[in-house]
């Protein structure tokens, strides 16, 4: 028996399936505390049997590398009761010797979408998450980058948007690219819940504007061959499109993989692209 | 016989030595036309032996990534006679059966300082180069960063220093990092090369400022444990400290790996990164 599991910052899932990434049967359930919530999603496998493997996709920051002291642990986050909790130990407590995969939910959702959706055969890979936050995950010749802790895709800074004197929201830096882009941003910014923004406001110039901007920095440091751009905030009809054509004005002709069209495109797993992942991190 | 090539832009290193980066012997001489520098190379060995594998070190846009259709040869570049050459096919002919690496001069040096110099122990670094242009070399997880192309670190955009008006003076581009900060941008934007101004001339502020924007740029892309920053225009006094000042005010106390310091520093290797480089690449 194969597991998955998808922390979320709002809703879990789990799953049974396989490593190649077919889910057999899954429950989904609000996260609650740390405790409980892994309770739950153990109590639910331990009457379907003994995993073999669990693979967990969990919001970060989170330690993913292993043989580091932070391995295993939620880090510093602002979810009441999370930090330092341990999200792999629970599991070898249930399981005992069941080999447990723990990565990044974007991570999870990048590897998804290479094996089964947007990215199939492409070994350089970024997927993009705009919601509550900003996220990345990548696959690099095949392989997910980890780096040092992970990568933290939302909180580096883009340059301003001509005429664009928003603050920004992000707590931390103000005017990152999840400070200027984000969900939330776009509310404080117009007034208006992204969901609710008619395809032709200028929001979504303003949004494929800095996401253009994020993406260009994706092609100076990892070169993906294609970039999946997916979340709540990117299913506004054309929002892909209009990054693409704004992130090769900025590129000046100079990035060979952007010949490959098109190349900003949106992901096909959607929800199911984190417990997927899960499964499949199972075989990584 | 192990053997290492470093085609630079103006100056090619060839050199007999181990897998594991001791430098027998080398030799040091101007790049000319493709032809003639590859045949100068392949000379000087022939002379010392056979080479059972040849590590190459070279300036890109450069196909590094075997199977694709531009495995092995300079792509597009300002560079005359260049474009198109086929750096592994000489290779090949003068040796056959020699085992060829090729990979970029910045992930060469990457590798090199991992392995023998400033990053020594580090599996996930990554090295910026400074010089002519700006570009950078990746180790994560202990693999090099290739990704559809190769990384062209100097050619994102940074945001604008407040007050900085200066148009960048790269082609492409205009105002990308290396628009912004290489030694030529400098040289205009002060009308003094890097090498004449003082340590304490406000240019270095400003460099400083840009680099740190590049640095925070990979923390949010592939999480490096440490930035080594190399070329001629880095080496200033207190450039590396003054850079990871900026880095760590503009973080936010977000970037876990910044906790390790220093996390800017110097590389140990210098001229010889990228020849040493050539050699490690043979075992990779």
């Amino acid at each position: 028996m194969i597991a998955g599991i998808e922390l979320g910052g709002t809703k879990t899932v789990v799953a049974t399936g396989t490593a190649g990434g077919l889910v057999h049967e899954e429950w989904r359930f609000p996260t609650t505390t740390p405790a409980q919530t892994l309770a739950q999603a153990l109590g639910w496998l331990a009457e379907r049997g003994v995993p073999e493997a669990i693979g967990v996709a969990a919001f970060g920051p989170v330690g993913i590398v292993k043989g580091r002291p932070a391995y295993g642990k939620v880090l510093a986050t602002p979810k009441p009761g999370w930090a330092d909790f341990s999200i792999v130990d629970p599991l070898l407590e249930a399981f005992p010797g069941v080999r447990v995969t723990l990565d990044t939910d974007v991570n999870a959702a990048v590897l998804a979408e290479a094996k089964l959706g947007a990215g199939q055969g492409v070994e350089d890979l970024a997927y993009i998450t705009i919601g509550t936050g900003i996220g990345a995950g990548i696959l690099s010749g095949g392989h997910l980058i980890h780096g040092a802790l992970h990568p933290e895709f939302g909180h580096f800074k883009v340059p301003r948007m001509p005429g664009d004197g928003f603050a920004g929201v992000c707590s931390f830096h103000g005017d990152c690219l999840e400070g200027l882009a984000s969900g939330p941003s776009i509310a404080a910014r117009w007034g208006t819940a992204a969901a609710d923004l008619a395809v032709d406001h200028p929001a979504w110039d303003t949004e494929a504007w800095y996401l253009a901007h994020g993406a260009l920095a994706l092609l100076g440091i990892v070169s993906p061959a294609r970039v999946i751009i997916g979340g709540g905030v990117s299913q506004a009809e054309g929002f892909h499109a209009k990054t693409e054509r704004i992130l090769n004005e900025i590129a000046g002709g100079y990035f060979l993989p952007l010949g490959e069209t098109p190349y900003v495109v949106p992901p096909l797993l959607g929800q199911q692209a984190g417990i997927v992942g899960a499964l499949l991190l199972t075989g990584v």
